[in-house]
């Protein structure tokens, strides 16, 4: 497959530095309040917001029979909504109208449609149907195994035999710089059977990855492993905040729940699968061999450096992990395969997270429940400190970016900065 | 607090006979396809549809405020979304223009705006955003406990501190009468340790009842047990569709899955907290004390009859199980006040369900699972055969309806009937 919008080749008037997770090739779409504007479908190059509602009404996107209110929207479900081969179209048009020789639309640049990034306020680019959070990373598996069962059974039995997950809360995936308080909840103190009520203590992220399902099915009806992409829009960063103290009291038999539900952070950018193509690789030999209907064919993993800063109160940033996504033992189409072998539906705007993302080293694990390991091994801070797990006054940042040909297709950030716990009157 | 509309003197010109779950002291919410025209917004009386669109267009609502694109909708959400005191004001206005000696209304009474239920197509009536399963039966946690681990420590030593709950699946949440095929998904054959592939073998239903919620909170609000009620719009019945062979393989450790999100069925109609008003009872006594952000005061559970049929092929109808909603260990208010208690926001539309309701009698069991006891008890039916679990071809109907002062007040049905395995290619 080859996407016009790719081509390394291309460049755009906007002017951009190589480290930019923005170049043309990645022509993201998100939710932006320009400045004195209402919220509106945007696109972004370099550190430029580009309004596509402006764009739209300049005639940018002509002959292509697309609606004012795809981008005259709140969300881009409605542009999701459209299709693999629409959406693709609108993002070769905004690849096309953006290119540094392009003569049609050369009359045209001077109009008012780009913005400075830093003058846009960034909004929840979708409205989240239904969320679910897999576990699909081996070594984080094997490491929470390890810590809290069993070292030489630290896979359970199902775990290479189906992508496990779980179902989430949607409402309040939040998006990047929203403020994050401390969760309050009942946990247990050590040697006690009465749980306690107070503010979470051992407060941790979750690196992950997120992608919103463009495309709609019936009840009843299944999404194969093949035509698994076709309804898989993009990826987002994803930092599932866990409350780990919650967590261990409330979570038999039914899962997680207040541990997780108080907030998730995502990234403003929607990078399309098809911005991501270039990072293609194939994911880990699967061993026993999967059923069928989770089998699948070519590379569906993605070559995606990721990883964690803690910001410290005094703005010292501290990477405390480097991981990358193409360690998912379960790929994304195996999810979606999976999730819907039994006719669950889907809706344009749900959402799947990947579940934490691990490495095999020590330094790749993608929370502080791994890194600290149960909190056994705190983790310097520049500023002196330690850290085992999150602590009030800290900014947590997910930041990842692909890197080929000389071209880098990046997601900007997911960034939540931890308060105290609010009044518990 | 006293509602017009709740009161027992009240007639209407529609007349209904005692047996109905609709006088006009119910007065629901759903939404409804009057042949030959749009989905709208309506409410019922004895057999009859009342279209509230066309009522807001005779001028029936004249001097509330309200657009008219709370009843031209797909939804009850925006009406919802007016708050407890509008939607108490509409249902008393219904009430009012649905009076046997009304004058105001006298001179439009034969206008056009009531339809027989059976002409009219019932769709779902929320559009739910988040759904919650909560688990909140003592009796059926202990028979769930004491079925697969250990019948002298059946509750798990969090039970009777918190209402154990987990996120379910809501883009699955289908109206009553909504076919549905029995799921497909991985289990485990006994003595074995790889999965097989097929059809579910141990279909059960789960008789539980859901609360929806009418009320935006903001992320990091908590909601009261003092103020829950005010976020409760209204009431359904529920079924949690379960595959037990499914959930047995996948739920370790996250949680039940695939095994519930292929379909939950829930009554056409919303019946407001408020028409249960004379249906309060005390809960059971909580022992041992809940934390504070738990308790509650006043009578919180709802006296409110419910059974279960399994209509097999042939048209009989089989009641297996009578049990109630009052035998809730946890309320409604409490589920709430947990849910919300590390700061997680609700929408208008959001949906919290009882979890399975069973009494303590084996004939108040609300599931197959506990009825047939894992299936070493099967149940016998009229037309000869038994049932361990659910076969194609059954129709499982949920019923319920409070009774008081010669006032009925029901829910209709929850129906759904169990279709084969879709092709599994």
């Amino acid at each position: 497959m080859k996407i016009e919008a790719n081509n390394p080749q291309l460049k755009s008037w906007l002017k951009t530095d190589l480290s930019s997770d923005f170049p043309i090739q990645n022509i993201p779409f998100g939710v932006a309040m320009p400045p004195g504007k209402s919220p509106r479908v945007v696109s972004r190059i370099g550190d430029w917001v580009i309004d596509l509602l402006e764009a739209y009404e300049l005639g940018f996107f002509e002959g292509m029979s697309i609606s004012k209110s795809v981008f005259d929207n709140n969300y881009i479900n409605e542009l999701m909504a459209l299709g693999k081969n629409k959406t693709r179209a609108v993002r070769n048009r905004i690849s096309l109208f953006m290119l540094e020789d392009d003569t049609f639309m050369a009359s045209k640049k001077s109009a008012r449609f780009t913005y400075p990034v830093a003058d846009c306020e960034m909004l929840m680019p979708v409205k989240v149907g239904d969320y679910t959070d897999f576990y699909s990373s081996e070594e984080h598996a094997t490491n929470v195994g390890t810590m809290f069962r069993d070292p030489e059974n630290a896979l359970l039995p199902n775990w290479k035999h189906l992508p496990v997950g779980y179902h989430g809360r949607a409402s309040s995936i939040v998006v990047s710089g929203t403020p994050i308080h401390r969760p309050t909840g009942q946990t247990i103190p050590p040697d006690s059977n009465t749980p306690v009520f107070g503010p979470c203590r051992l407060l941790d992220f979750e690196l992950e990855m997120g992608f919103v399902v463009g495309g709609e099915t019936r009840l009843g009806q299944r999404i194969s492993a093949a035509e698994a992409e076709e309804y898989i829009f993009g990826l987002v960063l994803f930092n599932d905040w866990s409350a780990r103290d919650i967590q261990k009291w409330e979570y038999v038999p039914l899962g997680p729940f207040l541990a997780k539900s108080f907030a998730s952070t995502i990234s403003p950018w929607i990078i399309t699968l098809d911005a991501l193509e270039p990072f293609r690789v194939a994911g880990p030999e699967q061993d026993p061999k999967v059923l069928p209907y989770l089998e699948y064919e070519g590379k569906k993993n993605y070559d995606i450096h990721l990883e964690v800063i803690i910001r410290t109160p005094n703005g010292d940033e501290n990477v405390v992990c480097r991981s990358n996504f193409k360690y998912m033992y379960w790929n994304m189409t195996q999810q979606l395969a999976h999730h819907t072998v039994n006719g669950c539906n889907f809706k344009t705007g749900d959402m799947c997270a990947s579940g934490t993302i691990s490495g095999k080293s020590p330094d790749s694990y993608g929370s502080m429940l791994e890194l600290s390991w149960k909190g056994t091994k705190p983790i310097k801070m520049s500023d002196g400190t330690e850290r085992k797990f999150i602590q009030d006054g800290d900014t947590v940042i997910l930041r990842g970016y692909g890197e080929n040909e000389g071209v880098r297709i990046g997601f900007g950030e997911a960034e939540g900065k931890i308060y105290p716990a609010l009044d518990m009157e």
